[in-house]
């Protein structure tokens, strides 16, 4: 890091020992699974930097962005609607959740079979290691899974001011008034927040704000369709990683520059792997910095992974919002109409879900699919067997993986992986 | 049994040679752990007999009320309205969940880590056993926990005519508009079911027969606060799990003939156990027909079961419907009020559950509270750390038990449990 943020890590209450350990080991891990890749664009350097200042120079940031009457406002969920956040003078950010720690505390808080990324969002909590969180205004939970639900309830004694969601569980017209409702109620709540009202103009704007960095995220994501694809699998997962985390102006444009560069790539036939790599799909749970566990085994092993049917991927940023609109009220109808196209398997029924995995397969040209389930994710668990059902009756392989966040299970993890790939060549 | 019921069985295609060996091995549990057992009520010997004949003649009069144009509907939840059900002239059963069948084949259609509960209703149907099922005409599925909101989806494919019921997931109003909008819903689609429409006079008089029913069950409860308790646990179980398979108004009358049987045990100082025996209340996930291991082990273990805060007890029974109104949605009104007070761990916030906990254990004068959680059920693995936490902040022993319907931990359970049982002593 280019500073010495001890005094702010200090000031937000971190445990600056653990912290250090924290970042020693993520540090560590980046090296070995990021800067070692080859071929990798050099639109790339500035999201290295901006995880290399994650903890640094972005906090520092949102500090100053707080200094100057602005609120923050951390979510664990894209339900959860930026553009609200951003029209009342708010930013929003993702909550680390992609390691574990303090694990031991954690199991006093919750059962053991609770899924690596609840677990982690405590772990980052109680052994304070999280800037992020610490410098949150407000901490938006959201009514998605069992685990995430009743996780909250505990979560609201350790945290000042968690904001719970409600959500519906069917796509039906009740469950479509439920999420209007409890986007104006989060409107209220983040205008009460920063004391600044939501106009048409500044919802506009906010729309505006966000669209364009799921259409460069999406333009992104098109670039892979090319056979070689011009990226890792790791960098893109990255770049979507650091959505959630950057400011969203400046990350849109960069990933618009990398953009730039991959279609230079396309045209040149110069891929991150050679042209016959295995063309991997990832389907299933998020992955949150810095779980970067599947995507490494599956690229060390030799196949490129060319989309990821996730919420830190397509099933994330698939859909715009309409801007057409000029009221609030109607801005709100626009929101709602885009964040209820949301395939979480939390819905029932979810058919839309496997219907966009046989799209993205055929788009991406991928010669099987991995479906990441995260142990004890129950959504994702049971809906993955359908989903390797649809597959194989259209013929494409699928690998359904359950696993943590530990390296436990890596090496058999990686034989599985490595059989699969095998059998795609 | 008295009869011969193998060409019934044939008919409702059961697998004669499976339900054999189940019917087999119920049989032995059930002498071992229910008839053995001494001080029993003699009005045990009807629930007995229902038992006895529970595949049979009960099956042989629902095929009769179907033959008269009466239609059965099969439930695996306590939110589905047994009264609109009821008046829409179809009778409600609960469906076979209490024990493990099939599990292998269950294992290809459900991730392993599924509840046992889960697992038992997908194993009754593909092993081809539970002729309830087989006689239903239509299976009411619902969204309470990921689990089984998920299950149904594959369930769909299994059974003729689901109909699943939505639920809300916080007691909001919209909540509230959301299971009103469900039991509207429900009415009509059982009224389609039946041919049969539901009037006003036909659904007060099934809102009587359903409080009767409850009533019965409470007036059962509230014996058990005396000290020694005139019945055991098992047998008070197994008289609430019979409420979800017999026809309500021959229950309730002999239920309340029972309860005639112990309040005269009461007077005599007559208990089930010796009055020193501690006192135990049991928290947490149902026990379906014939999932008797925790109680068996529990009342084995020298101590006496005063109440189940559980589905299959007074979470289930504790709130009669008002029965004072006159138009149909007056009534539906009528019943939105109390199934909206079912304090299920599906819903988030729900201290009321924890509330009702400490008040019964003060009511039956428990010594201590034993949570049972099945293992891989979220929402009750959850609460159970808060619910033990409020019983320790009072100083009442809380034992939290995580299993699931195999034998395999019974030896272990049983070590904990004596050991907490002597702590009360």
């Amino acid at each position: 890091m280019a500073e010495d943020y001890r005094d702010m890590w200090t000031k937000l209450g971190l445990n600056l020992e653990a912290h250090d350990a924290l970042l020693q080991i993520l540090g560590q891990a980046y090296a070995d699974i990021y800067v070692s890749q080859k071929e990798r664009p050099e639109g790339m350097a500035y999201f290295d930097f901006v995880m290399s200042e994650v903890h640094g120079l972005r906090i520092k940031e949102l500090l100053e962005e707080k200094a100057s009457g602005r609120k923050i406002i951390g979510s664990y969920c894209v339900f959860v609607p930026e553009e609200i956040a951003l029209a009342a003078n708010a930013t929003l950010v993702g909550l680390c959740s992609g390691a574990d720690f303090a694990l031991e505390e954690v199991e006093r808080l919750l059962p053991r079979n609770t899924c690596a990324l609840i677990k982690s969002s405590f772990g980052f909590k109680l052994g304070k290691v999280c800037p992020f969180l610490e410098a949150a205004d407000m901490i938006v939970g959201e009514n998605t899974c069992d685990g995430k639900k009743k996780a909250y309830e505990t979560l609201g004694h350790l945290v000042n001011n968690l904001y719970v969601m409600d959500l519906p569980q069917m796509k039906s017209q009740l469950g479509r008034n439920l999420l209007k409702a409890e986007f104006i109620r989060f409107k209220e709540a983040a205008e009460q927040l920063t004391g600044t009202p939501v106009t048409a103009e500044s919802l506009r704007q906010a729309i505006d704000t966000v669209n364009a960095k799921r259409a460069a995220l999406h333009r992104l994501s098109s670039l892979r369709h090319a056979d070689p694809s011009p990226i890792s699998g790791l960098d893109a997962l990255l770049i979507n990683q650091v959505s959630f985390y950057d400011n969203p102006a400046r990350f849109t444009e960069s990933v618009n520059t990398m953009c730039d560069e991959l279609q230079q790539r396309i045209s040149d036939q110069h891929g991150a792997f050679p042209a016959q790599a295995p063309r991997i799909l990832i389907s299933g749970c998020p992955q949150a910095v810095p779980n970067w566990k599947l995507p490494a085994l599956v690229e060390k092993s030799g196949a490129v992974i060319v989309g990821e049917e996730s919420c830190v991927g397509e099933r994330g940023t698939r859909n715009l919002v309409d801007n057409s609109n000029t009221t609030v009220d109607e801005m709100i109808e626009a929101l709602v109409d885009r964040y209820f196209q949301v395939d979480c398997a939390i819905f029932t029924p979810n058919r839309e879900r496997i219907d966009h995995i046989l799209e993205m397969q055929k788009a991406y040209k991928a010669d099987g699919v991995i479906h990441y389930g995260l142990q004890f994710c129950q959504p994702y668990l049971m809906e993955s067997i359908p989903v390797e059902k649809a597959l194989e009756e259209q013929g494409i392989p699928c690998l359904r993986l359950e696993t943590d966040y530990s390296m436990e299970d890596a090496g058999q993890l990686e034989t599985r992986i490595q059989a699969f790939i095998e059998q795609l060549q």
